[in-house]
């Protein structure tokens, strides 16, 4: 069982694709080649070209004799997360390698998983953040997206909040045992807003959809009572726009 | 005169090179296309690859009709410093365009200028700061750094910390004004190192081999009293290693 951050800029997303550099494509060759073994991995979560993680999972299983802890370390040293300077890119690192229970599957046993959306709201575009936030110029109102969601929490049918382009699947109805707004303006009002939101799973792009919802709510487009007849709607006409890759971090996973 | 910001990591350095990406030749083809002119940029600063900019100023002569604003806001937009979300890129913006005296020149003009280099000192990588300082994970002893600093400010011969491949100069004595190491680490010793260095001029990779080697008397591995000789010494090979472009931003410019 893997754990690993990895920087979204430069990647096409998690999934192996032919041609394209995703992050389970440079982990599975790299570990291929250490261990030998034709590793094939099953990530917790597919995040998109651009979405960063704090804390993805993933898990493997191949029979080789090498300590998970050197295997850990050879593999970053590779991947430029070691002090090695020769590698240009150095984006992914592996921060946990464990041997685990061999009927481990890290999509099946998932219990839950925290995202963190960063919006940073101030009137300059930070240019050195381009890649790590949402950036909204005008100022936010914390208070009412904190109130509207109050009406997102809970279990409730998320059809509202779906993409097109998911994966078809039995229920679109989950539980979020929490959604916080974190306000680390400073006393000019500028600086960042993040959204938490744990769950036991999330539909295609409900995270970037919900984080929408509430910044249209913080800018005064939406009321933030409104979004409890959205939730309802069962409708994506009805819910906010998708907000970009660049701000959303996959935090943690529960299994 | 341009006042510009830019992040280095996806630009071959200021300097216009065929078939390059520089922040010279994306500023000079966008500034051209808007008024008409064949616009040449005269910068202060010929910062290498991978070197940011946090105030570079830049200057040109041309015979058009729009006025400072609107020009700096079209190139901004165009550029992706706006919210134009269709330009993929945006890693330079113009943060100030004035009409000045037609004698004025960037380079030329300039009495001094301040360097920041931001060191990450902590026991694990940031990857997402990969491209934004130099990470060193062992302890840094900033009091050491401090004590000798004091021998490099003031006027100096400073041809010990002058890397080969820079231009001819006339003189190679320089005038250090200020130079603080600025602790921002937390109670568990993690955190930022910032080395802040203003000057009349600077050789060529003076202000990288400067911090590395500070760094080396931060790590111990030289002594705060022996940097007194290494000034004296006029002998690049007494100095510090190069420290890497990444950590290096542009802060200021004085006329």
């Amino acid at each position: 069982m893997l754990k690993i951050a990895y920087d979204g800029s430069c990647f096409s997303g998690w999934q192996r694709q032919p041609d394209k550099r995703t992050v389970q494509g440079v982990l599975e060759e790299v570990l291929s080649e250490y261990t030998g073994v034709d590793v094939k991995l099953n990530g917790t979560s597919r995040t998109d070209a651009g979405v960063h993680a704090l804390g993805q999972c993933a898990s493997f299983k191949g029979d080789f004799r090498i300590p998970a802890e050197n295997l850990k370390k050879a593999v970053n040293d590779r991947m430029g997360g070691g002090m090695n300077r020769k590698n240009p890119v150095g984006d992914c690192v592996i921060l946990e390698l464990d041997e685990v229970d061999p009927d481990f599957h890290a999509r099946f046993d998932c219990k839950g998983k925290t995202y963190r959306y960063v919006i940073n709201n101030r009137p300059e575009r930070d240019i050195f953040r381009r890649n790590y936030c949402y950036w909204i110029p005008q100022r936010l109102d914390v208070s009412a997206m904190r109130e509207a969601a109050e009406f997102i929490k809970g279990t409730h049918d998320f059809r509202a909040f779906q993409a097109s382009g998911g994966n078809e699947r039995e229920t679109t109805v989950r539980t979020i045992s929490a959604l916080e707004v974190l306000d680390l303006r400073n006393e000019e009002g500028a600086g960042d807003v993040i959204i938490e939101v744990t769950g036991d799973g999330f539909l295609y792009n409900m995270v970037r959809i919900i984080t929408g919802t509430l910044v249209e709510v913080g800018l005064g487009k939406r009321e933030a009572l409104s979004v409890k007849d959205t939730v309802e709607s069962m409708d994506r006409t009805r819910a906010g726009h998708t907000a970009p890759a660049e701000g959303l971090y996959l935090k943690e996973i529960y299994f």
